[in-house]
């Protein structure tokens, strides 16, 4: 079992556009160049947020992604989701209507106990991931990243994107 | 994200095992057709859930499969892990330790707090897989197979394995 990339690539973006002001966009790009990963790649990851309405395009010379919600409105399955889409991971082919011992079809009306019991455990896997919101991710960045890590992004940012992108999390916030 | 048919298959084949006298061993053809999956794929399944040590391989005439312990003592955890092997389903290659905002190697004490956020969700998901064993899912044949397909799969097997292969797993189990 493997998540790609893309997932950790979506949470690290989302989670940026969550600490700048709410309506400062930034391109794909520039995203991508931030974080050191194949612009083509992440282009792909951000139009999946898009399309899933966790992220809104703003055209125009100024254009780029923002936040299309607030960041507490935004969950990581939210984004886990929206970048390996909705299946399972366990796909039940129906085994048990193969070989010798198939009956029926009409007659497989319980779920399969083996299927039954791979989907409970995702289940309790996406509660978890739900239970934490991007505005969470924002408000750990605080305490979990190096203030000289935060002050090079902050101004390598202001750089790029223009002044207006103090990140909105403060010390209160985590 | 996406777990391989092989777990499926290998669940089901445990499942089958469990529900056998601990002793009667299946050859992986035999299990390849009775589940009706591809001989030569399942074989490399099997040979993974015995080097796990919960399956163990009998040689001979009468030789096969047979798990290597009690079915109460082995979890689906252990029969997923065997197949798909040990690593989590979400990998950090430390993204934060790319682009123009990387700091020194030395100065990334903390995990990544989008790391921690995946990995707790893993945790839970394989607590809950860890929380079911075969004996379990043997005891939910009972109540769950619809019972001409458990007759059709006693004498089919019966015919294949000899006349010892009555399932062990009772109504009072369930």
């Amino acid at each position: 079992m493997r998540l790609g990339d893309g997932v950790e690539w979506a949470l690290h973006c989302c989670t940026v556009l969550g600490a700048l002001p709410p309506e400062q966009t930034i391109p794909s790009s520039v995203l991508a160049e931030f974080h050191g990963v194949p612009s083509a790649y992440l282009a792909k990851q951000m139009q999946a947020l898009s399309r899933a309405g966790i992220v809104q395009s703003v055209p125009g010379r100024n254009g780029g992604y923002k936040l299309a919600r607030a960041a507490d409105d935004i969950s990581i399955l939210d984004v886990v989701l929206a970048v390996e889409g909705p299946e399972p991971a366990f796909r039940c082919t129906e085994v048990r209507q193969q070989g010798p011992s198939a009956v029926a079809p009409a007659r497989y009306v319980k779920p399969c106990g083996i299927a039954a019991a791979m989907w409970r455990a995702e289940e309790v896997f996406r509660q978890e991931l739900d239970a934490t919101t991007l505005g969470d991710l924002v408000s750990e960045l605080d305490t979990g990243v190096d203030p000289e890590q935060t002050e090079k992004a902050i101004i390598w940012l202001s750089q790029r994107l223009g002044p207006a992108t103090t990140p909105v999390n403060t010390p209160e916030k985590s």
